[in-house]
């Protein structure tokens, strides 16, 4: 590919750099794969080519008698169905194995069999072990610890017929009642994901708003599992603070052993943070400045919020870490690590570390992290990355000197505190009497990937920029997070370049009161793609402070560049939520309207939350800003009504 | 299609005269649909389209540069590893769904809300409890049900690190060790489902090996689930007993009330049974001269088992029973009910009840079934079905006047009752001594479905025939025994017709012993697709009784049209137990020869079963026969160095 090509294919100046060098030393990337897959197959493409069974693969030509069914006479409508609920099953076996690990490990520190992991946040502790109704009052923090992590396990694989705890506890009454009477609330997480693929399996079901269900039980399941893991995860290694970083390829530093931690679970990654600093002399004495940590996908996310930890890229640019020749090691752990990093690991001196036992990439190095002997094994793994510094070679160096600054670390908790320096009785009344008060319009949360179907990191800062000209108030998670803050969009440097002025005015009175010795940024990073669970709270505590159910919230979601499973899983539990969810890459349903439209339509009218498929940016801003508009326009209308006539507002849905 | 070539893609008359039939009428049938899906796409016939991100689908050809891989950079052997095992997961799911529900049903006997189950077999429910660990002495029935039905639901959720009850139960310590050893023994059913769609989420696991080695810890949770289903339905319904009965379209009636169960849980057809036996006046009634039940599939073969309900078709002539305009209703629960059947419903009167949350049909007639009302919902669907009769045209009624003599209703205790009368003291050591005289050569396990891929009931007869003419003792699951059925392979007729002489001789020992009122068959029934389970425990036994491990012993499987999930993980479980497996449809792994090589070779190595992929059935025999040839003239030759040197056999694989 050519530079000017390359230039059409992301937004991050220091990708485009890293790029053109790939296509200059005829190194191939995900861009090039990509554009080799093209035409990709318009049967997947659309949801229409099954493979449940080995009958199969069937395609479905609708005008072809005969060829309308699968083999065994299955409809386009119950294939899109089938083939997209078990991309659910996958996003949610992902998320919730990661927090299920979470849970163990706490079980395991309140047993004294994982010495080298504490509680870190007693408070948080107490507050999650009310939450579920664990109880607090005399008694110690392993005791309570354990029983929370019994708890959460039991969330996993219990087989009574209540709701999993977590769902049930951060949920108000009239989700609850909508998840009962739609008969989606998973009792166990681990059964929803099993009972979906034999929902799923041939002959069984056939009718695709039934198997649409059994999805979206899955996909409550899904967040059950995030919201217990990042709950514990907060216990473990504290719950995130404001904090200032940077990100982009130019926090890699010539001078130091570059370790990247890539992956999902912060057991690991958290504990590479206190090895790297123990360790900090031994660098020195290899000849280096220093060790220097940087974080790719969302456990990176995580040890940014907690430990400032830079990020060197997101999802779609993680190969290019190593094309700077200046990575000495990458330690992956679990989900979205390409397996391409390894043959650009075979290209430069960068060393490969697989660190799960279901998690290996053939003729990389294998360390299996055992949280019995965490910090022995973190070690172990920088170590090994200090002695590859010795095998770099300095004139294949090349670091894009590019990199933005990040204000980040807002967990639910310090985006709170944050409004409690100007209302401390009603912390979360600052947001909301700004949104009555129309001062900024309603909130959207970013999520999600990168997606080589689109330009990278475009649309996420194209929409996220729109909106905050429109006085939206703006916070993100995961790989979106990752693109906003490589454009500065997490950064001060955002609110004055791209603030309407609103939403200006809102963020400089939080930033005159907050304390920090930082300015605030225009989006506020919540954290790893788990974390969406902290935007639910967000949520659910601005409705039951507006006294409204959370389908009448002006708040909206989006997924720019979509592209695991995890996000069409995160997606759908939003939109059960109520929440509507904008994605920007067509997942593959188009070969069935009726799918389509109970994804975008009928969903609206039972849940309040539905799809917005729109590839384009500017529409999807459009879009978004168009729904919380008239969810804004509904509440002031509703609140003078009521208000007029002494009643609480109407619990229409407004979706 | 014209009657030549339906003729040519199945052996069963009777099916092939129906087909005639549709083919007139221009009434689509799977048979057509699979024609019309030709050629099928070769990227997901061999494996290597991956669509587990929605970057995808990506397809691999391997001599492209830039498209030999995913776009993440994922290899041909990791994307066909990761379909596979997927599979895996799937069938895992689907079979131990099923125990699931039964598991519940006696939890809710046993507890008193599931009035219209009781423990029926009171002999058994001891022998399982002894057999988990279940406190029996002094204790009544209620309680003992109780904690083992406990026990199992346990097995799907627990969150300790010990391998499932119903797995280390079941086993010897030599395969315990085994699967301790590759870290392949699940802890929970749903949490090896579950983690195994982590492992294959886009950038967790690239390593293949490792890929299937999660996968065969699904399809040990798969066996785990079957092998509890089987046990507790017995509880419940009585461990089957020899039973005559009869398979094939002229099982039905055209002067009763014809009724259909499809599908796979007992749970409801055995209590179809039941109503229909009371309700046997309101048919006569209505006009009738009664009803007359007949089985599809595997709830098919539940009720043959317990009830001697004669057999309509297997999986892949269903929709023709429909076609003889003599069906009433088709009542489904849950796997392998073709949505065709709908299509052909439409133009018949029949009505197809749904009854299974998971499981809707659009248009269909849902009556929900459940436990608490498990005799009123019967009874209801039942007289659905009278009802239906009277709608029932007569002109259209076309019985194909074409049926086989079935001698079903071989338990795992059934055959061994069987043995028992000929040596009570060591029953095992009547088939096992024959085996050691060479007067049977060894024994092969007949499981799977029906495949369009492969013509209809061939492949399975024609290697039954053949293995029985060189002295093979033959048994059968699932609609591998409804192809057996209707070519009458499952009666004394087939004995006379195809036993080579030792084998005659062996089973004419066993008819003369057995008291029964009926000869003996040439293939021994031993249920469902999921009493699979009931197969592994005659190996087992019958290893321990020869005091070799199971890889040693001369015993293999074979589902010669493989079609579901499910089978796909039956064989990866009968493989890590150490049986040869053959499987007549080649499963989408061509596309790794790597892969490829480790299903059919390092298995061996690993686990001592392994893959036979051929399609060829007479070639597939041949290979099946040299394996069992093999392992029989080892063992002989070890037992006579054994006795020689006054040692025990020495334990190595032969594979």
């Amino acid at each position: 590919m050519s530079t000017a090509e390359f230039e059409k294919r992301t937004v991050d100046p220091a990708a485009a750099e890293m790029l053109t060098a790939a296509g200059e030393a005829q190194i191939l990337t995900s861009w090039d794969r990509y554009k080799a897959q093209q035409p990709q197959c318009k049967f997947g493409l659309t949801g229409i080519c099954c493979r449940i069974c080995i009958q199969g693969p069937c395609r479905i030509i609708p005008s072809r008698p005969g060829q309308d069914k699968g083999i065994c006479g299955a409809s386009a409508y119950t294939i899109v169905a089938r083939n997209l609920v078990r991309y659910i099953a996958g996003g949610a076996s992902a998320h919730s194995d990661h927090g299920r690990e979470i849970a163990y490990t706490l079980l395991h520190t309140a047993e004294g069999h994982a010495k080298d992991y504490k509680i870190t946040d007693g408070k948080k502790l107490i507050q999650v072990a009310e939450k579920i109704g664990v109880a607090t009052e005399g008694r110690d923090e392993i005791e309570i610890a354990k029983d929370v992590a019994v708890k959460a396990l039991e969330d996993f694989g219990k087989y009574d017929h209540e709701p999993c705890t977590w769902l049930n506890a951060t949920i108000d009454e009239e989700r609850r009642l909508k998840f009962k009477h739609t008969n989606i609330a998973p009792t166990a997480i681990d059964r929803a994901i099993a009972q979906l693929l034999h929902q799923t399996h041939i002959g069984t079901d056939a009718d695709p708003v039934n198997i649409i269900f059994g999805g979206l039980k899955a996909a409550l399941a899904d967040y059950t599992g995030m919201s217990l893991a990042t709950d514990l995860t907060d216990v473990l290694f504290g719950t995130p603070q404001p904090v200032l970083t940077e990100a982009n390829l130019g926090v890699l530093d010539a001078e130091k052993v570059n370790v990247a931690v890539h992956g999902h679970n912060p057991l690991l990654s958290q504990m590479v943070v206190y090895a790297a600093r123990e360790l900090e002399k031994e660098a020195v004495a290899a000849g280096a400045k220093g060790i220097n940590l940087v974080g790719i996908c969302c456990t990176g996310n995580e040890v940014l919020m907690r430990e400032g930890i830079p990020t060197a890229s997101n999802f779609g640019s993680q190969e290019l870490v190593i094309m700077t020749g200046a990575l000495d090691a990458m330690i992956m752990d679990v989900q979205c690590i390409s397996p391409g990093v390894k043959d650009l690991c075979n290209c430069f001196h960068t060393m490969l570390i697989t660190t799960s036992n279901i998690s290996k990439v053939p003729g990389s190095v294998h360390i299996e992290f055992n949280e019995t002997t965490a910090m022995e094994d973190a070690k172990k793994i920088v170590k090994l990355a200090i002695a590859q510094y010795g095998k770099r070679r300095p004139e294949r160096v090349k670091i894009p000197q590019l990199k933005k600054q990040v204000v980040g670390g807002f967990s639910y908790e310090a985006l709170i505190d944050l409004f409690a320096k100007i209302n401390p009785d009603s912390p979360i009344s600052v947001l909301t009497d700004a949104i009555a008060a129309g001062e900024i319009k309603g909130v959207c949360a970013f999520a999600g990937c990168n997606n080589q179907k689109t330009i990278h990191d475009h649309a996420t800062i194209t929409i996220a920029k729109e909106l905050a000209k429109k006085d939206v108030f703006l916070v993100s998670t995961g790989c979106a997070a990752g693109a906003l803050a490589k454009a500065g969009l997490l950064s001060t440097e955002g609110v004055e370049a791209f603030a309407g002025p609103g939403l200006k005015k809102f963020i400089k009175r939080l930033e005159e009161h907050s304390g920090l010795n930082a300015g605030l940024p225009l989006v506020y990073h919540m954290g790893s793609c788990v974390d969406n669970s902290r935007v639910a709270r967000l949520w659910s505590n601005m409705a039951k402070n507006m006294n409204i159910p959370v389908p009448q919230l002006p708040f909206v979601a989006s997924a720019p560049e979509a592209m695991s499973e995890k996000s069409i899983s995160i997606g759908s539990w939003v939109i059960t939520m109520g929440i509507p969810c904008h994605v920007g890459v067509m997942p593959p349903l188009e070969g069935s309207e009726l799918v389509h439209g109970v994804t975008t339509k009928i969903a609206r009218d039972v849940f309040g939350g539905y799809f917005i498929f729109e590839t384009d940016p500017e529409k999807a801003a459009e879009k978004l800003y168009e729904r919380i508009e008239k969810r804004g326009w509904k509440l002031r209308v509703h609140k003078t009504a009521a208000e007029k006539y002494n009643s609480s507002p109407a619990r229409v849905y407004e979706g």
